[in-house]
């Protein structure tokens, strides 16, 4: 038995049937060389005899005295968790974003442990995939992650190599060690307020006391300047995930040519993609979008490792010339880093928790907001650096699949793999129709880009 | 803009996340003689096209002074609901019934219509199914079927034939006078009582009322006495579906050695399959089990068509021979149903609601019942009698999927076609587990009563 920490507390009281509260991964991998033609078959009976699990996925929720514990499942069904699944005919890319986009909207069984983890075939070119979906409350992003790091090798002729649920359990290590998000930093608040997380409106109470601090700080005007939009609407159930591979070579060589990071491209990216589909749709607010996109805070002379914070980086979506823009957003998130720079590890804290506040007080409410902070979640989680293979089968790209909320109707999470960005969008399909779209803004963005580059 | 019946928001209150409350249907069909390879890929491409949603698959849950009223959706996303799916390797029964499964185990996205309707390629031997699932307010299970019936022909050169989304509305025919069940048991109670069905708690009080009305009547002993069960604990979220044709002859060959309905004989299938799998879990009560069966009560010298009420049929699950288990299942059945021809239309409203009024009470309350008056549902509903094709494409089976809810965690509902009759079981997969070795069961009964009749 094993209290929840307040955080993972965070995710049950904020799941409900329109907002679904797990995170996920697509994983998509080429047949070993001398696989036969139903190998994923035989991969599926193989998977299907891992019986033994580990924690945190033999976890189920109880409840002792009023408070969520996990317990040990006694009687864990791993087909219930394991699951062979098939695309369609054609078996393309388009099937595959549909099943994840299907699967991606169930609420799992709370009464079992909440995980899923879907071995798909039928697509075709001797490739398969993997759609795994964890509570955030069991893990995050990052710690996924990890986890499906843990699960690859680098060696291609490495075998018997187990599933994510079957890895051997790693002694002490933290696993909380990752990036402050909105979440953390709910936390954090509860922590240096000294104060047991016990209910939710206790929680709720405290934000709005970290709110009610913020208005008094004189950089209050330029945190609560977001203008209104379509993204920041009341959700429903249904997602759409759309999902792709961009060049890590063609995104160096924008940065080399205009002397911007790797991280001000991809936001420059997400800001064409946003835009263009916004004015499509005529929904561009006049006012710039404001996203939340965490930033690598690491000093060269600091043995402290990956530092991490938060900026609400402006993306300048007034702006119609694309290198204009991506000046002007590399501009604001130095300018934002060098804020940092002189702040000390509480200073942080407390800035982003001010930064946080309001968007968390409105999650936990389910209240309209008075002052949106934000319009987007652009989130980068690190991921493997080299070619990666699980039991001989080559890794050809990995996209996240996150959480879309109420007000925060879009997700863009990217991560990196070998000479690849990978993106993976997830969003409301009510909210913001024909989400996939944004996949060639994506691409246009970049091509803009490019072509600024070359004259 | 409509307002729900009573009846329909009764299925809107029962729902939560371990009970969803839609019911579904599998149809199994064979490829028409001259269909290509690819014709389920093709059929899906056709099915896509079929954007002209009719009533009431084009309505949409909303909410007018703060009651559940239908409205016109007008943003309808075909692709939310209409899916193609593919099953894997070895593309076989097994699969096909594990998929369903896990679809009928996901709650249905309330902002928009709710229904689903999913096309299955790969399952060899040149067939396909379907698998469609509905919120139990928008159809019950009768209309459904007969929608189902509506969309087949039993011409095999027939085509553009629309699928049970697109149907022509057939306009001034009423939808609601199928059997009386524990629904519509609880809307006559409070129909009869004159008061207009407002909130959940006046529902409930009223049932109570009805109960203790009940325990002043002499036949309250005979009404209380189902014994407590494994199946009448509570549920989680996920289901097993199991589903299988038995042959109407063997069945008739049976009534004919002993002089029972058939009726009486499926009865008894099922009495066998529910004592051989509580006996192999070592939890069948000393006391039989109870069903909930619907009989027709047709008297050969009234017009009034297909009157059918509710009985609570004694399935002798102590009794180890099965020629006598059904001898007293058939005589049970038969007084049961002369006890309802000698009852007024009235008398038998207010006897089906006393036996239903203490059941529909703990499931309207969640309360764990002190009176257990039935086990398990046994239900059965009218399927089309000649073979059926839809656009040329034989229908080889169709099977009900119903709802398991707390305290009845299996339903067995059956539907004759042609000539068999079409057995579909639903249950929670952790309270009943192994639920599909009650196929072999079923078999085993009807074979071990074929035995005894060749003796």
């Amino acid at each position: 038995m094993k209290s929840l920490s307040p955080t993972d507390q965070l995710f049950l009281w904020l799941e409900k049937r329109q907002q679904p509260m797990h995170v996920g991964g697509l994983q998509l991998f080429s047949f070993p060389e001398d696989a036969p033609d139903d190998y994923v078959a035989q991969l599926a009976e193989q998977l299907r005899q891992q019986t033994q699990v580990t924690s945190p996925f033999d976890r189920r929720l109880d409840s002792r005295l009023a408070q969520p514990v996990w317990v040990h499942d006694d009687h864990l069904d791993l087909e219930h968790h394991f699951r062979f699944d098939a695309l369609p005919t054609p078996g393309g890319v388009r099937e595959l974003l549909r099943f994840v986009s299907a699967e991606h909207s169930h609420l799992m069984d709370r009464e079992r442990p909440l995980w899923e983890f879907h071995l798909i075939e039928g697509l075709g070119n001797r490739q398969f995939a993997l759609y795994s979906k964890i509570h955030h409350s069991l893990v995050d992003g990052v710690s996924a992650m990890r986890m499906f790091q843990r699960m690859l090798s680098t060696d291609p002729s490495q075998r018997n190599m187990p599933p994510i649920w079957a890895l051997p359990r790693r002694r002490g290590r933290k696993t909380d060690d990752s990036q402050p998000s909105l979440w953390q930093t709910i936390g954090q608040i509860l922590g240096a307020s000294g104060k047991q997380l016990g209910t939710l409106p206790k929680v709720t109470r405290e934000l709005l006391r970290t709110v009610n601090e913020a208005r008094k700080d004189p950089a209050y005007d330029s945190i609560f300047h977001a203008p209104r939009c379509v993204l920041n609407e009341k959700i429903t159930g249904s997602r759409r995930f759309a999902a792709q591979s961009y060049s890590l070579a063609r995104i160096r060589g924008i940065c080399q040519a205009f002397g911007t990071t790797v991280n001000d491209v991809v936001t420059a990216m997400c800001a064409n993609a946003l835009r263009t589909y916004l004015m499509n749709q005529d929904a561009l607010p006049e006012k710039p979008l404001i996203a939340m996109v965490p930033v690598s805070l690491r000093k060269d002379d600091s043995a402290e490792g990956n530092q991490v914070g938060v900026i609400l980086a402006n993306l300048h979506t007034d702006e119609p010339d694309p290198v204009e823009r991506l000046t002007k957003i590399h501009e604001g998130i130095r300018a934002a880093k060098d804020r940092y720079a002189h702040m000390s590890s509480e200073e942080i804290i407390n800035y982003t928790a001010m930064m946080l506040s309001p968007a968390a007080f409105h999650l936990l409410t389910g209240l309209a907001p008075k002052w949106q902070t934000y319009n987007v979640v652009i989130s980068n989680v690190p991921g493997p650096k080299e070619t990666s293979y699980w039991n001989g089968a080559k890794l050809e790209g990995m996209y996240p699949v996150s959480i879309a909320m109420d007000r925060l109707a879009l997700n863009m999470t990217l991560t990196s793999y070998n000479d690849q960005v990978e993106f993976g969008l997830i969003g409301c399909r009510r909210t913001l129709p024909s989400l996939q779209r944004m996949l060639d803004y994506l691409e246009e963005g970049l091509t803009e880009l490019e072509q600024a580059a070359a004259r």
